[in-house]
C-alpha cells in the first residue's frame, strides 16, 4: 500500500529521483518512474528474439520495442505521458505476457499488468516538502471509507454472485447509526470486473476525498463537497440459469447494441430484483428514486442506460463514462443500425422532454478526447438532447484515452453533482 | 464467482466431464478438470524451445515438461494430486511466466497463477444431482459473512496500510446491533499479502461455514460449530519510517530467528498499538484477553508466537499453521543456533506450566506430514512441551505439504476450538 508522496519523501532529494512505480511488487525494481515523467520498464528474457512494450491507448498507442542488454534485460523507457492507471502487458516473440514485476488487474478478460503513472511535477524535488496528491489517492489527515465484499446464491442466475460496497467515513460509527445514505451504482467496462473501481480506479479514495472538499493541487480537484454517499459495484456479466429467462420477457435488451446484448437482461434483473433490494436490506440507505444512482464506464454506459432509463421509478442521477452513449437501439428486423433518435430511441424515453426532465435529475455523460469516436458520439447525441429540450451534461476531459484516468476524472466530476436536490 | 459444484451441475451428465478450473478466468477454456480428478494445462507459444510446468509442492514437487502440438500449444494433464489451491507458473526457455488463462494471487513475492482443484469425487457423475461441496467453499442455504477493507496512514510506519476484516453472518442485523464478538487475528505467509486468507485461503467461507456447523460429505469437515467471530487479517510487512525505532526497543526480535527478525519489531508494534486499538474501536468487539485470538501460517505462525507470548495480557488463543514453531532463539552472541528449550526459549514463557496453562486457553500447532521438516520439528518440539507439562494441541494433515490446503483444514480444525471457555 504505497502511494508517491510517500516514496518520495524517502527519496534523497536534490539528485534525479527514480523510484518503483507504486503498482510495482515490493520485491521488484521495475518499472519505475522518474522526476521528470519518465517510466523504465525492464525484464530479464535472454533467450528471447524480441520484446515489445504494449498496453493502453495512453501508455502506448502502438508496441514500443525494447532493446536487449548483455545480461539479457529488456528495457524501454517511455517519455512523459498521461499520468494515472495504464493497462500493459509485454509481447515476447508474438506471445502476450505479464509483466513478474507488477501486480495485475483484471482487464481484457484476464488478469493484466498495470502501471500508475505519477504527474512530472508531483515527483519533482522541489515537491519533495511539498508532494502533490491526487484526488483518487489518500490525503495526509483525511478520513477513509471503506469497501465491503458480500457473496450470494443468486436466484436470476443460479450462480454464486461477488459484489462490493463502499460505505463513507463514519458509516460504522455510532453517532452516525440512525443516519440513512443515499445510493450509486457504479459499474466496471468490458472485460474488467468488479474489482475495477476499487483496484484499478480508486473509488474509495475519490469519494472520501470529495466528500471531504479535500482539493488536489493539481488537475480535476472539485471544490464542492459531495454528498456523503454509499457505492455498489457489481459483476457486469450474468447469465439466466438454465430453464429460465427468455429474450422476451425484459425491456434491457432493447436499450443495446447487439455486441452487448449478451447477459443484459440477466444483469438488469440481478440488479432490480435483487442486487437494490439486498443493498436497500443491509445497508442504511435512502430507498426512494431521488437518492439512487448508477453510472458505468464504457460497457457499463451502456448497462446504465439499459437498466436506469426503463426504470426512471427507481434512478434519478444517471451517468455514462466513454459510455457507448445512445447506442444504436434494436431494430424491428433486429438487424440494421440506426442512429440516436430522441423520439424512438431507448423507447421513446426522451420524446417527453418535460416529463423526463422532472424525472431525471442528472444526466450526465463525459468522455476523453483523446478517445475520439466516443468523444465525437458524444457531442453529437448531446446536441440531439439538447435540440429536444432534454437536460444534459457533457464533459470531455482533455487528452486522455479510453482509459481509467478518463473514468477517475469522470466520477470526480459527477460525484459531486449527485443527490445535492 | 463459479464453485465446482454448479459448474458440474450444468455439465451433461453421463459423459466424462471436464470443465474449466474455479480459477480459470471466464475467457480461457485451461486450465481444465476432469471428472476422474486429472488436470490438463495449455498455453499457446508457437515459438518457445521447452517449456515446464512448475508450482507447489502439492502439485508438481519437480518441473513437468509439457509437449507441444502442430498448432503451437504446450500441454500437460497431471494425473489426480492433492485437492484444493496450488501456486503454479510455466517455465518458458528458463524464464518464469504466468498461465494468461488463470487468476493469479499474490505469493512468492509477485502475482502468480493459481488452479483450485476439486476432489476427483466431487466433480464425478454419480455426484451431478448431488455435489459435493467442500468447507471452504459457500453451501445452498447457508449465510454469508462479509469482508471489509480499510486504510489508514500508520504512524508507526508511515506509511498507508491496508488490512482486511471479516465479519459473521448477521453481524449487521439490527437484532444483533447489540452484540459483541470475539477476535481472531490472523495472518499468511512469507511472499504472500493480506489478500492471502480472502483469496487463496476461502477464509470467510471457512468461518462462515463453521460457525453453521454445516459438515461437508468429506475431509476435514467439523461436527463441532465455532463460535461467531471477526476474523482480522493484516499485511504481515512493516518497517519504522525513517528515525524510529531501534532494534533494541521491543521484545519480539528475540522470538524470531535471523532470517525472520527484519519487520517482526515494527509489525508488533503496529499490531499492538495500532490494529488491535483500530479493531476494538470500528468493531463490535470484546476486548478482553479471553476473547482474542491469534495465529498464521509460516512466517505469519513464527509472528503469531513473536507478538502473542510477550502479549499474553492480550491473546490467549494461540495457533501456528506450518508455523515456523520453537523456532531458534537469538543468542547473546546473536549468532549460534540452539534447539528449542521450553526453560528458556521465547524469553522463558514455557519455564512455568502452571502459569502458562492457566493463561494459554489454547495452544494449537498444524503441520501436513508432506512438509517433512516441519512435521517432524512439530513433533519433537510439542513433545518437549509436553513433557515441561505444557498444554498443546498438536495436529498433523495426512498427505499435504506447505500449501493452502494444509492452512485450510489447519482454520477448520482451529476456529472450532476457540472461544469456547
Amino acid at each position: 500500500m504505497r502511494f508517491y508522496d510517500q516514496l518520495i519523501n524517502e527519496s534523497a532529494p536534490g539528485a534525479v529521483q527514480a523510484v518503483p512505480a507504486t503498482t510495482t511488487v515490493p520485491s521488484s525494481e521495475y518499472p519505475r518512474v522518474y522526476a521528470d515523467g519518465r517510466a523504465t520498464f525492464r525484464i530479464n528474457l535472454p533467450l528471447a528474439k524480441s520484446v515489445r512494450l504494449e498496453g493502453g491507448q495512453g501508455l502506448c498507442p502502438k508496441p514500443i520495442p525494447m532493446t536487449k542488454d548483455a545480461d539479457g534485460n529488456w528495457a524501454v523507457t517511455l517519455p512523459p505521458t498521461v499520468m494515472g492507471f495504464h493497462y500493459y502487458w509485454f509481447n515476447v516473440d508474438g506471445v502476450r505476457t505479464n509483466d513478474p514485476g507488477s501486480e495485475t488487474f483484471f482487464g481484457y478478460n484476464r488478469e493484466t499488468s498495470g502501471i500508475e503513472l505519477p504527474d512530472a511535477q508531483q515527483i519533482s524535488s522541489d515537491l519533495v516538502t511539498a508532494p502533490v496528491v491526487p484526488f483518487y489517492a489518500p490525503h495526509k489527515g483525511s478520513l477513509q471509507g471503506q469497501l465491503h465484499e458480500h457473496w450470494y446464491e443468486s436466484a436470476v442466475t443460479g450462480q454464486w454472485r461477488h459484489y462490493i460496497v463502499y460505505t463513507p467515513p463514519g458509516y460504522d460509527d455510532a453517532a452516525n447509526s440512525a443516519t440513512r445514505y443515499p445510493v450509486l451504482y457504479l459499474q466496471h467496462g468490458a472485460g474488467e470486473d468488479e474489482t475495477g473501481w476499487s483496484r484499478q480506479g480508486g473509488v474509495n479514495f475519490i469519494i472520501d476525498n470529495a466528500i471531504q472538499g479535500i482539493s488536489s493541487s493539481f488537475f480535476a480537484a472539485s471544490a464542492a463537497k459531495a454528498k456523503q454517499m454509499i457505492v455498489v459495484m457489481d459483476n457486469g456479466y450474468a447469465t439466466y440459469k438454465m430453464g429460465a429467462g427468455s429474450e422476451s420477457r425484459d425491456p434491457y435488451v432493447n436499450y443495446l447494441p447487439a455486441s452487448m446484448r449478451a447477459g443484459i437482461e440477466a444483469f438488469g434483473d440481478v440488479m432490480v430484483k435483487e442486487l437494490i433490494p439486498r443493498i436497500d436490506r443491509t445497508y442504511r440507505t435512502i430507498t426512494d428514486r431521488d437518492h439512487r444512482a448508477m453510472a458505468g464506464l464504457s460497457m457499463g454506459g451502456a448497462q446504465t442506460l439499459a437498466v436506469a432509463l426503463p426504470h426512471l421509478d427507481m434512478f434519478s442521477y444517471i451517468g455514462t463514462f466513454s459510455g457507448a452513449q445512445f447506442v444504436t437501439p434494436r431494430t424491428s428486423s433486429g438487424a440494421t443500425p440506426q442512429p440516436f433518435d430522441p423520439k424512438t430511441s431507448y423507447g421513446g424515453v426522451f420524446s417527453d422532454a418535460a416529463d423526463f426532465n422532472s424525472k431525471v435529475r442528472l444526466l450526465w455523460m463525459g468522455a476523453g478526447t483523446a478517445e475520439m469516436e466516443l468523444s465525437e458520439s458524444l457531442r453529437v447525441n448531446a446536441g440531439k438532447l439538447r435540440a429536444a429540450n432534454i437536460r444534459v451534461a457533457e464533459f470531455h476531459t482533455p487528452g486522455v484515452a479510453h482509459e481509467w484516468q478518463t473514468w477517475r476524472i469522470c466520477l470526480n466530476k459527477f460525484a459531486p453533482l449527485l443527490f445535492q436536490a
